[in-house]
């Protein structure tokens, strides 16, 4: 048994994802296929990225990551496999794994371009099916990294070593102003309607120190905050919270509601921690 | 192999219900995990309720049935594990049981509350990968209620005794009006826009021995239906219709089409039946 | 192992797809369901004829093919099983297996019939739990087809003898103009907004022999396509083109967007290939 993950943004309105699973467990029968996400909107590497980091480290040791958020299917773009000390991570070189790279320790990296680990004919537009389906199980059953195709680096890994071997996207980073006060900024929405900024809980931390006496105030779509709750219950239906979520992000909610209706606030909008 | 089946409001935008999987193949390989449902509106306890009650008898013996449907996640709320002649339901104390105690003889009831069953990290916001997920797993592979936590009751938990032991919810319950007649309202509407009333088979058999020569008019949304259907089929495309549907509730369809758009009838919307 | 996928148009908003899977499991506990797509449009027989035929030989061989998309449920369509070389599929006759039909060798060909494998009490409304997922389980299981119900031919069931045999839709036919030119239409549209025609590959390239040494010019939507892409990279973001997709069909895209929303085309809208 081998648990092989699939994170795209195929969505469930075709059968993109019903096939890849044909093709899997056509190759390996003793596969389990999960579902990690299939509404990543459409060519969204960051969002995909963001999934990943918080899902991965949740799945057994051994556990096939398989990303396919690939709005350069049929370009040069290369197709990259990673193992780390736990798990391996299938993706296309396009970013999605940025944030992985910034947690996990690689243990070795190669292209994937062994076309006998392949469908016999690939097309130009679903490699989801043609490629990655087919290598992850062929992966499932013990085939080893190396004969997917050419190490991208022979030097250790780490994230000091990374760059130019691997593709990296921007990830907004939090504005640490002159008065020392936090600006972030919202980097996903959640079905509850939770805007998850890219505020960590370190960052957090390292304000409370720095400013150990403080009240604190969170200013998102004009409105304020005026503490960090540790659960949604300290709040009344219908108040808005700010809490460290289940990604260890700082999160604006609505107790009971959907903040991200209530504060007409998007992706990228900026929250901003002060303390006074 | 034992099945878990998961039943929430956590959609399928996101990666939870994924990762509440990763939680649960990590601790029990051989778990087989069934998406109940998903699109439980956020919070809506009585529309999982309905949901559980509907399905939860088609499964094999020994199913883990698990809700996370969960507004009060956080709080005080209890988790209870119940265990009935042939299933495990593990859920929050908020109602969303309600339903399966008034079909089910419950064996035991235990408060979840034994830590050594849980992630090791327990979030205040995300506890169905972090409770519920670990203790389904756990259950099936066969650890003992007992061990969850304390027993919630010592007395045989019929329906009688459950009053005050654990939470329930008001159900809408059809309302008998004086001439005999029956009137009830719209407890789920599913895909196809069916409206699930709250009229039960039972209802409308005793109204037909009570008035056994009488015609019957069904009265929803301004129209009349003047019979009750065996099948879709029986009716023209684009009429109203009431049939028993599969959850043997009385349901308003409308022939290949949307009764729920067509009629402009929500949950709640009143349905009357009566005998002329 | 067998697989068993579903083609329904259930949705996810229900627990109908998850109760067909607890009646499966509880029959052949052994059995590997895949849910192929579920969001079919409601009574949509085309669409769901489109997505099986793209989509099923993806699977391993002994895969039972289960497509629910049945309008006529309760009435007197018959429920129809076919034995290819390679799969099962068990389908309502109402003309969903018409695409099938013109490309797999029947081996056998039963009306399902034989309440033996039912469930117990077989509602009006939910042939899905009631009849395919039992029936499907017990295929899967080794039962023999003509367990099932009765032949329906006798004869070699080639498509030249099938006609009355079994129910087929009409499929929009690409019309061959006088003037050697191809006029098509969208016959299906994916999540990102991909119009897919039911214009082949084995058109295009007759089209192509006619006039070797021609342009191609390809009308949709009022906006011209001149030529016929291999991958969607070799356009620009923002641009229409066209591409033989993963099906095998001329498909019309906006390359990093929805060519659907941009064009404001939607299924039946015409698409013509011209040679100058």
């Amino acid at each position: 048994m081998r648990v092989i993950t699939l994170l795209t943004d195929f969505g469930m309105k075709d059968s993109y994802v019903g096939v890849m699973k044909g093709v899997i467990l056509r190759i390996n029968p003793e596969a389990t296929v999960i579902d990690l996400c299939h509404e990543v909107a459409p060519q969204d590497i960051l969002g995909a990225a963001f999934i990943l980091k918080s899902s991965y480290r949740y799945f057994s040791d051994g556990t096939i990551h398989v990303v396919v958020v690939d709005p350069g299917v049929g370009s040069g773009r290369r197709v990259v496999c990673l193992r780390t000390s736990r798990y391996f991570f299938l993706a296309p070189d396009n970013g999605v794994l940025t944030l992985i790279l910034q947690n996990e320790k690689i243990g070795e990296m190669v292209e994937v371009a062994n076309g006998k680990y392949f469908l016999g004919e690939v097309s130009q537009t679903f490699h989801g099916r043609d490629i990655f389906a087919p290598v992850a199980a062929h992966l499932s059953k013990g085939v080893n990294l190396t004969e997917l195709g050419p190490r991208i680096s022979q030097a250790p890994l780490d994230s000091k070593h990374l760059k130019g071997q691997i593709k990296q996207v921007e990830i907004p980073r939090v504005n640490l102003r002159d008065d020392g006060n936090i600006e972030g900024e919202v980097i996903y929405i959640d079905r509850f309607g939770n805007l998850i900024t890219n505020i960590a809980r370190s960052d957090w931390e390292e304000l409370k120190e720095k400013f150990p006496h403080y009240a604190v105030r969170i200013l998102v779509g004009g409105k304020e905050i005026s503490r960090v709750n540790k659960s949604y219950a300290e709040t009344e239906p219908g108040e808005l919270l700010a809490i460290f979520g289940s990604s260890n992000n700082l999160e604006i909610s609505l107790s009971q509601g959907n903040a991200h209706q209530a504060l007409g606030i998007g992706l990228g909008g900026k929250v901003v921690v002060e303390m006074l």
